[in-house]
């Protein structure tokens, strides 16, 4: 059946919300993200900032957007923006690019996976006794993923991309995200098998992690020889839109092998974009058409702050005035910042250690996306993240982010590798 | 609560469904539209006939996709698709030209309106006497609209898009849509009343008809006068992805605005791309951003072959076996080429009749999205437009659109307007 969405004359009207839910998200999300661009900060803060005061409007005395929240179609668009995102994070790099990080970075990229997983496993340990192992291990695992593209930001800014800090930071970042999405391909399998009431032996474990390396790698091999084959002969139809509508296919295909395989979407998409290289479409750009970095943004500037907004409005702030999780909040985001930071420790010689250690500091969206892959995980009825460990969760994430920029500014002026401004 | 996209392990999850659909339809839709294309057909019936393939598997003994067209979120977003669509549509005329196309357009427009109109009500009550008269007056309403692109593209590929005739066929068909935008208010307001219980009288009819130019010419007025001045404003906050997310919420905001004022919601979406003029955004473009038709047409790449296969897909082609469906589809078909036929008598001097006459006949995007609407709407619990009576409007559209670019280009000949190709 067709819905109604054209006549419909109710204010209650999903289809209608809908609407007007999206107008109001891409404008406040706009107006927020330039504000703290303004302020030298990452747009994705104001979107998640202006999210959480959406979703907290009631305290304010401002109407309850609960039925927005609570909207399946508004989730849905969300999470459509988040694989997108996944996809853009894997189309900066190339499988290239993945080998040739060599050694240190690869070094440097598993301490800084290990120590904040094991830091934040004992902080929910210590904070939250009485929860399973596996939870406590879910908040470490959401530690895990840098968000790159601040540091990545900032170091441009400063003209310090080509140092050789900068390239150990951008390559450990890249081995971060794989790693970061087999830890949860792993926790998220044992914690569906104890839901469906077995528990996974090592056995177990190493057949998820074979699983998810092998989606990995098998995806990205198999990609690499196949797509400049079909783009080659897509491109020969010589119609508009043709690399968008395949490069699109391809990350939503990915999208849901992965998920047939028992795997997150986001690591389908991630795949999607490590395989796909600008070089199999140089012809299509010489015929004047738009490179697909810049046709996907169009799509991803509407629906990615949509997928940050909604994911600021399930931080219900009152869960930070209940006794106990203020303090877990900071003890997490300490966790979270003295896990990177060891990652300085990890660093070859003739580099920054603390330009290093500061760079991998910022968790954003991937951190984003796991926790709210917690919240619908369920260990005895309870969800593994709870509405106030999210809560602490986007703290942790708005507190590093936020961090990063002046910290590493002044760490570079110090290393003497910053341009003078 | 968030959903469980990223790790459902279900093929059978609506998410993961989604995604594969995605894929799928994108891939399909662009490899039929191109194929038609290379035949000198527009690519939307290339879409649109993948759709009836995928609608119709089950007949070549495939699989059934019924789930599919049966996904709330699947119609949401074919339904962002028609409400994109439009505000496309509108982004092609500025309020200037709608007043500048004079009296000749007018009423080439107005014949262009009333006569299929007229004969559409005579063929549905010929063939469906049983039915209620708004049946019939939804019926003709059907062949109102113009699908003036196909024919924009004839004219342009021809070199004759600065001719007489093709101003006075450009400037009829935004008249057209206006028009027939405000009848599909009118009849869905009469059919809404009968369903609630009452009937409309002149008086009933007449508000709604004030309401719909009301609506129509207060939010061109309003924001013609407050768009530039907005965008002015929002420019100078210098932050990339502005004009692309302040006009897509004024297209989402108009288009929920009409809902509350009992219209449809692509009257709203035609409005606000009528007041959105280039000139508002001449600084944008020079700080070397993309124009918004550009960054537009990446979203609309994605979301409009979604609706046209979905479109398809609703077309289930046993209704033709049923008796008396296949003459209905006939007899509709040439009722619309008449009843646009109608226009060239009413083309001023010095133009060439055929050439408006042919001009004038594809029926489109705008018809469709009507018939979706007819089979949302209930009279005695019988949809207005039932599925045999869809799948003849297809039919009509598919031949009126498939036969204007070998006529037309024919009649330029004729006229010797046509550059040699």
């Amino acid at each position: 059946m067709i819905t109604t969405l054209f006549l419909t004359a109710s204010g209650h009207d999903e289809h209608a919300r809908i609407l007007l839910a999206f107008a109001f998200v891409l404008v406040g999300a706009k107006l927020f993200g330039a504000v703290v661009e303004r302020l030298g900060q990452p747009a994705v803060l104001g979107e998640l900032l202006f999210g959480i005061l959406l979703g907290n409007l009631a305290l304010l005395g401002g109407p309850s957007l609960a039925a927005l929240e609570a909207s399946e179609t508004f989730a849905i668009l969300a999470e459509l923006g988040a694989i997108l995102l996944l996809f853009e994070v894997g189309l900066e790099s190339t499988p290239k690019d993945m080998m040739a990080v060599g050694l240190p970075a690869t070094l440097v990229a598993v301490v800084g996976v290990v120590t904040p997983m094991v830091l934040g496993y004992g902080v929910d340990q210590l904070m939250h006794g009485q929860d399973s192992w596996m939870a406590h291990a879910f908040v470490g695992a959401m530690l895990a993923a840098t968000s790159v593209g601040i540091t990545a930001r900032v170091l441009q800014g400063a003209k310090a991309i080509k140092t050789p800090s900068a390239r150990i930071i951008l390559g450990a970042a890249v081995i971060d995200d794989v790693l970061g999405l087999v830890v949860l391909a792993i926790i998220a399998g044992v914690i569906k098998a104890a839901a469906a009431g077995t528990t996974l032996d090592a056995m177990g474990i190493a057949a998820i992690m074979v699983k998810a390396f092998a989606f990995l790698f098998g995806a990205i091999a198999i990609g690499s020889f196949l797509s400049p084959r079909i783009f080659r002969h897509a491109l020969a139809i010589r119609s508009t839109g043709v690399v968008q509508a395949l490069s699109l296919s391809l990350c939503f295909g990915l999208a849901w092998l992965a998920m047939q395989a028992g795997l997150a979407g986001i690591v389908g998409a991630f795949a999607a974009g490590l395989v796909l290289e600008d070089v199999h479409f140089e012809d299509h750009v010489k015929r004047g058409e738009k490179p697909l970095h810049e046709s996907l943004h169009s799509i991803t500037a509407l629906l990615v702050p949509i997928f940050f907004v909604r994911m600021g409005m399930l931080v219900h702030v009152d869960n930070f005035l209940k006794p106990g999780v203020m303090g877990f909040a900071v003890l997490l985001t300490v966790a979270a910042m003295i896990g990177k930071w060891a990652c300085g420790l990890a660093a070859p010689r003739g580099v920054s250690r603390v330009t290093v250690a500061l760079g991998m500091m910022p968790r954003g969206e991937v951190g984003l996306i796991f926790a709210g892959i917690g919240a619908s995980l369920m260990i005895q009825g309870h969800a593994v993240v709870s509405p106030e460990t999210y809560a602490a969760a986007v703290f942790m994430v708005v507190v590093t982010t936020m961090a990063t920029p002046p910290l590493l500014l002044w760490s570079l002026k110090r290393d003497g590798a910053a341009a003078p401004s």
